[in-house]
């Protein structure tokens, strides 16, 4: 009886965990595991409550064993057991499950063991929004960014082995050996700037103000660098989550590619849940909406009208009159596509066509709301 | 008698704080009130003037409180006395007249409880310049960003409990627990560095050395995202204030409106006192003007020739001679469309029409002034 | 005949001081008297050399008395005294000339009246290159960049009240008043970090770690909006500059307005010394000159073929062979205008009359050199 | 016998150091020495080990003198002798192989002498990718950053002696002369903050508290600058690597030079090793790929199809069907052109015929492969 539960229990959380992103239970499971870990190692805290801090560790844990062999299980079953197990989160989810039990078993002083647990965070990078786009960037600019990285170590080895030579005689508890001095170049380049270390010797002083110097110099070559990339990344990424939506709504279905194209450029998607107002009736408004996927509902005055995929709604704010006029509210989970004003005014100028659509269909609703 | 006089200054108050903006007077008392609050809690000088401070103090919290009142029987008037007390700034109205009171009448001490009028600060804050844009900012780019900020947190952690694992025996009373590291791994990785806490084990130094450097990385993501937004949101803001303007000028009303959304795109707006000198003789000049709004005047020789709105002038300068023929300034507080050497070329070239018009009136005003 | 000399001196000296920016003598007195100052507070130092820093001190300001004396005379010839005094370049004058004296009459200790001299720094202003640029970013971008300073200030008094109010009773000695708080605060704020004042109760900590999060943040935002106001801003400056250039080279005489404009954004100007070797035989080459201004000469085996303005040179080395074929030198001061391979590209496809008009050229030398 | 060996051993040598770029050999040797260098300087760890760092420190000295005689040969032997002393890749190498030798014989005491070796690390300089790239923007952005460096000398120099005025008297030890101020206003400047000089008085405070702002702003500024250098520069040098091979690609070459230049602007060059797999199947794909130089092999059921030099493929996922159907993998060190989802359509919008070349292609392929 009893066992049909868990099994039961287990087939539909296989069914939730298939996916790569984590389910909310697992991201619960990390915080708290890692809060308890923290905790742990403080002492008055943990002596307070240890029973408490014990519990959800060995809680957690438990989670995340069970869900990695579910998965395992799932995974063989659909016979990409090793595509999993080799995977990025196949990896993490591996040492996740294990790290803590086998140092348990190999009798690591046990506060000690527990800090492995920690490499729980390690799940919830999948999860992280845009990271694609960020390791896009960082790989296309690879090449610059190695650069400054390199022309960061070398100013590095020479100011440390300057600083050493300069230091040594006066404070040799600090500057006594290079290592030492490199210490304090990095914490100087990167104007973190500790005070532990400080050269005292008037060209010691000199040599250092030169390196934080640098160090502004290389944080703004970084920077640049980083910029530029993203800005390229940000328009790219933009552009084909639009595309696809863009030709699917019948309102552009008419344009050739090229106009196509064009709109892509201008337009933005945006995601909504059920229930979300997307307009608010007297609300200044300077941007219209085409409903690419779901369904959104207008409430006039006594109805209320239901606009499905491919229909529009909000163009009356960039037909002259800037307050809304109704609330329009999502029913379903719905994507949108935006069109600000600025781009409104480019499209109906290239695209006359498109203006009188909306044109036409103003005015119909006008009509109709009077 | 009196009575009236109050009602009359109530009226007048409330007609000039029926805006969400503030008048200069509540500015002018959070100042004072924020100053004097600061001074109350350095012994000296406060000993020193106590009879002022307080004096201060009680004024501009009665200030606030007064403020506060007439705007919700304001409110209440209009019936929008819900909208109000729920709305960003009607909180902060609410908090500013209350906290401190309350605060007094729950017999906290009362150092402590003036403290409380910190948050009269938040009036500021709509009155912000540019806050708009930069919440537009911030919620396009939020994607990005938080993964930033993930990535931020992840690093944090694994530094801090390696950290911790490194030193906690060297320095138990800096590393003793993770809450510790995790301290210290934040003031490293923003690149603070305060140097209260500070690795001393060689492996321990290695990993602040990474840190730092992931430090200075992350700096360079969250700019280099931020000013991707900002490009983008700076050039929609400009198009959106200028293309009201643009097409009310009647120099521009000949135009297509592809040609406006062109136009649009070269010039910027500008609003000025009345009063305020646009263009001063035998300045370099490098821009004309065109006035959307308000009035301006050339002071010729013995004359003072007006410019009603429509007008253009500074076209000269564009025209070959560089330097300013006569001073311009504004009658009325005025809004003005810049146009830039650069833009006016292309503008020329592409709409050769204009340029006629901007040449003959050219003309006419050169022989006029001969 | 003495007099005469000195005479002649001045009026030459007049001639050359005519303009607003600096003659290299001035130069070398500032230096020489900022470094003299700043020796005569090192006690050590000073007393070894006194008598030479006294003498480049006193040197220093009579030249600079000297220099204001002649200007204003210079000035007030041409009656536009009172335009120079109130001049910003003239104020500075005025205190470089004046500060030091009114301070040593006025009975200052000398080593503090020498202090003084320091203000002679602001004369290098008017000379920094790109300065005018920077104003003018600084200014449009103003708005937004105020915002960001507002954030700023009001990030810093909440988070030192909240620190005021959490450590005081911890650290009376430094937390002790909301003034030593604010301290704090700027210098976290600003990921400067001291370690002077820092927090330690759990709390404090808290709170110290999102001021210095913001902290990124606020650099960040600073550094998106500049970068924005950057990249405008130069792409018009280039325009500018090279637009006056272009107009005048014969070989665009026969674009119309709309293609200028098109080949400007192309064109970068670049202004070189008599005597200075442009190409260098057996190089990489990968772009082409037109002579604005100024005169060239190629090294040809055994002869010498000037080239006057609005000859162009360097294309064979975007006609396929990548290699300079002969050296190519100034004869006088020459401004370039410089078009890249790529922009080259471009514009042979844009203006192929232009494409013919160089090979033609080309062909021609071609022959010739053989 | 062995004489003959060594001979054909520094042939081959001379082969493969002829060009500037350094053998792994070389790098090897760098990291080595420097290593040594380091622990020479550390006490214990040297003295438990100063046979093994002797070695490696003189290895590696020979290794760089064998070098630089090789090339002196080499370069001597070719008539380019004094060229290559000269040349920055020559003197680096000259001191390399020099410096520590000189040091010894002018009987400098040894430690010392070896710290010398870090100038081995110069060596690495020609090697960094992008350094090309990172000097460019820096000459070409040179005006606005000097004068940033020059606002930036500035506030350091009125800063210092403001603070000297101010807490001289207070902190005679640390602000005792203008020098040392100036040592705390570079810290303070660049936020490094060592927090070994702070100011204590509420003036000094307020001049520390402008002085860090105006650093965050110095940085802002210093970012801004370069990202803008960066964003240009990064188009240009895609640009020209990708035109050279674009021409090359007999598919792009029935297009005229505007559109080679436009599509240009569309492709990404890709350098693979050999025995690469570009694409995975089953993998979602978002690009295609033309072959510049070398060959591919797609590994269909049964057989395997070679692609030759101007072949494409990957053109399925942009046509509809988003997973790959094959996997492709280089044969040879291979030259591709990445042609992203985005500017396929906008490729395909603009040159139709192209369009048409990639369906029939595809279409061919797809029926091949039933």
């Amino acid at each position: 009886m009893s066992k049909r539960l868990v099994l039961s229990a287990l087939a539909q959380f296989t069914a939730k965990t298939a996916g790569r992103n984590m389910t909310k239970a697992a991201y619960v499971a990390v915080a708290a595991g890692v809060a308890a870990m923290v905790v742990l190692t403080a002492a008055p805290a943990y002596d307070a409550a240890h029973h408490w801090v014990d519990a959800v560790l060995w809680t957690c844990l438990a989670y995340f064993v069970f869900e990695w062999l579910v998965r395992l299980r799932h995974m063989a079953r659909q016979g990409r057991l090793a595509l999993y197990v080799f995977s990025s989160s196949g990896v993490v989810d591996t040492i996740g499950a294990l790290a803590v039990p086998v140092a348990l078993i190999a009798a690591v002083e046990p506060r000690t063991a527990w800090l492995l647990s920690i490499l729980w965070v390690l799940k919830v990078v999948p999860g992280i929004p845009g990271l694609r786009q960020l390791r896009r960037v960082l790989v296309l600019e690879s090449g610059p960014l190695l650069s400054v990285l390199v022309i960061f170590l070398m100013v590095v080895f020479l100011a440390s082995v300057a600083e050493y030579f300069l230091e040594r005689d006066v404070q040799p508890a600090t500057f006594g050996s290079v290592p030492a001095a490199l210490w304090w170049a990095v914490v100087t380049l990167t104007t973190t700037g500790y005070g532990d270390v400080v050269p005292i010797t008037p060209l010691g002083r000199m040599v250092a103000s030169l390196v934080m110097i640098c160090g502004v110099g290389v944080f703004g070559l970084w920077t640049g660098i980083l910029a530029t990339g993203f800005a390229a990344e940000t328009r790219r990424d933009n552009f084909l989550k639009t595309w696809e939506t863009v030709s699917k709504v019948p309102f552009f279905a008419t344009l050739g590619p090229a106009a196509i194209a064009d709109v892509t450029h201008m337009l933005r998607t945006m995601d909504l849940p059920a229930r979300t107002t997307i307009i608010r009736k007297g609300q200044q408004g300077d941007c219209m909406y085409f409903i690419a996927a779901g369904e959104a509902e207008v409430e006039l005055p006594g109805k209320k009208v239901p606009l499905g995929e491919g229909a529009f709604f909000g163009e009356m704010a960039l037909l002259g009159n800037n307050l809304r006029g109704a609330n329009v509210t999502t029913t379903k989970v719905t994507r949108l596509l935006v069109l600000d004003l600025v781009d409104f005014r480019l499209l109906m100028a290239r695209h006359p066509d498109l203006a009188e659509t909306i044109d036409a269909e103003a005015r119909r609703r006008a009509q109709e709301n009077e």
